[in-house]
């Protein structure tokens, strides 16, 4: 039996990522693959707990280094009981936030640096790499906007547009930096067009 | 206004730490000093909450790697809320467990290696260490026989004799090789001669 594929959803807020984490799902199992759909942080009983933790409001505040390392325990947790696993039996795991979004929150946002995150992931992932990377692309003006019409807007949400537009640049860098592993879709249009980009993507990719 | 001195208690399971922790704050006050009693995981709000996230069971289990990470993240929010600005105030700071737990816990005991551990600690703490480790030393049978009569044996705890043993072997080494820091006090005696020592040490580099 060979190893599922590991795909990685990425992009700031209210670019849709859960809607087309879904989407991708069904287009997988349409294919005759199963899957399992998670999400960072989370995807595991420990690791929900953490997420718990890290997103609720502190009087003392989360400072930055503590912030990425309650992100990395979580991702370790789920890795371990959830993501592991399930490729090693040969699913197709699909996972709204994983190891980028610690490069463009914590490193880039919150200005950790790259090194910081760099550290950590080699302690954490080892070599281990999604198979695939899709980066929603929004100005952070449009994605706030969206995220606040949901009424979704967390502790991480409510941020500033300089901090998110930090946080967009490090996503795009990224993606340019590894374009085998990563693909940039413009998550600005209307999402049924949005589907069809990413349509045209798993086609090409998978 | 001169900084304030960072005083850590070390050692396995049912060494009386508290006890001694307890001990030397009231020695520092009867010298006129203002003390911060603490101890770790722990110290702050958000690292209080951590420790019961990372002490209460998993059905998952909770792999070293996100145990180690669970610590350093309540490591980095009790620096920061409690223990960094108490000292710039000029208090002293007793802190019942720290960065050596880490290395005897998760390092040596559940064996992720002192490279981890050293990774995490360059970091979370940069060139910050103790002023002071008193490293409070048992064998581990004494130790668990201990905790288990206070009925206080914990997820840790619950560990084998093994796991105990290369854990004490680690605080000992580590012990050894930085003395300027560390001062081992045998445990083993009872409670009114071990406190006899530890006042004999504190007379002496305080």
């Amino acid at each position: 039996m060979s190893r599922g594929r590991f795909i990685t959803l990425e992009g700031g807020e209210g670019a849709g990522k859960s809607t087309h984490a879904a989407a991708i799902r069904d287009w997988l199992q349409a294919r005759g693959r199963e899957v399992v759909l998670t999400r960072e942080p989370g995807g595991s009983p420990l690791a929900e707990e953490i997420r718990r933790v890290v997103l609720q409001p502190w009087a003392e505040g989360v400072g930055a280094e503590s912030e990425v390392l309650l992100m990395f325990a979580a991702r370790a947790a789920h890795l371990k009981a959830t993501v592991l696993p399930a490729l090693a039996a040969g699913r197709d795991v699909v996972c709204d936030r994983f190891i980028d979004s610690s490069y463009a929150y914590q490193g880039a946002g919150k200005g950790l640096g790259e090194q910081h995150i760099a550290a950590l992931e080699r302690l954490v992932l080892g070599d281990f790499r999604a198979d695939l990377t899709l980066v929603f692309d929004l100005p952070p003006e449009q994605g706030l906007a969206r995220a606040r019409g949901r009424g979704e807007v967390n502790r991480f949400e409510d941020e500033s547009l300089a901090y998110m537009g930090r946080v967009r640049e490090c996503f795009l860098r990224r993606a340019a930096a590894d374009p085998r592993r990563c693909v940039v879709i413009d998550a600005a249009p209307p999402l049924e067009r949005v589907r069809e980009s990413l349509h045209a993507v798993l086609e090409g990719r998978l």
